[in-house]
């Protein structure tokens, strides 16, 4: 599983690339998720991320697993922060190889939609005016201010 | 055009990546072309990379525009490799950022089949038994042993 790491020190992107790479890699597509100062108009100051990292570690991994029935020739990494980070930092960092850059496209936009999807990490938004941790990565669900329950992200 | 260069240096995928992250970008889509090895059961034991440089990087920087005009708050940087590569090394690095990761996806993707379009950067495979020249990138036309002259390439 060194290819899918949660981590609290600042993701290098080079670290995702470095392990993709391989003599039969003609393409990697990168994925990166940074902070974002502004969300429909409203300031965000910092963010903070936690996870249940166990779970989050294999989650990752899995989604590693799911593109290679597709294309089995992919190599794939994936780091996701946790922790506070600050304007423009990389909260989510993805890298595919594949022999031939379709199916490296294809696979690092399904990785991010997966991540969404089944990966227990929930991030809290500081605005100017207030806080609040978005509960699933979906955004459809609001924990108001508190971190969820193993139950609740399952 | 600082964001758009050719180079017979080794490019560092990071330099595109920072040229493009600011505060209003959430996402950054890089696609990264590199030298493959086998292609088709061939083994390549390197490539040579060569341009017509003004208009290449003229070209380039073309591409960036043609995003901007579909997407106003995308930022794009694009580096292309000239010279000898060897196995694994990076060929062209595309970074993409914009606020939300669906239109980054797409640019990327938009870039590269660009660039195989318009812009004037020829290959030459050296392969165990032998060369030849990859006369434009879409490997439409043979250049047998030789460089195209500019009157070729448009």
């Amino acid at each position: 599983m060194d290819n899918f790491w949660i981590t609290d020190k600042p993701i290098q992107v080079n670290d995702c690339i470095r392990k993709v790479t391989h003599p039969k890699a003609g393409a990697i597509s990168t994925f990166i998720g940074i902070a974002r100062e502004f969300t429909k108009g409203k300031q965000t100051l910092f963010l903070e991320y936690d996870a249940y990292v166990p779970m989050a570690t294999k989650q990752l991994a899995r989604i590693g697993m799911e593109i290679k029935q597709t294309c089995p020739e992919a190599e794939i990494a994936i780091a996701h922060r946790i922790g506070r980070l600050e304007i423009s930092e990389v909260a989510v960092a993805i890298a595919v190889s594949t022999p031939h850059r379709d199916a490296a496209f294809k696979a690092s936009r399904y990785a991010i939609e997966r991540i969404k999807e089944i990966v227990p990490i929930w991030k809290k938004e500081h605005w100017v005016d207030g806080t609040k941790w978005i509960g699933n990565q979906k955004e459809t669900t609001s924990y108001e201010n508190k971190i969820p329950t193993k139950e609740e992200m399952h």
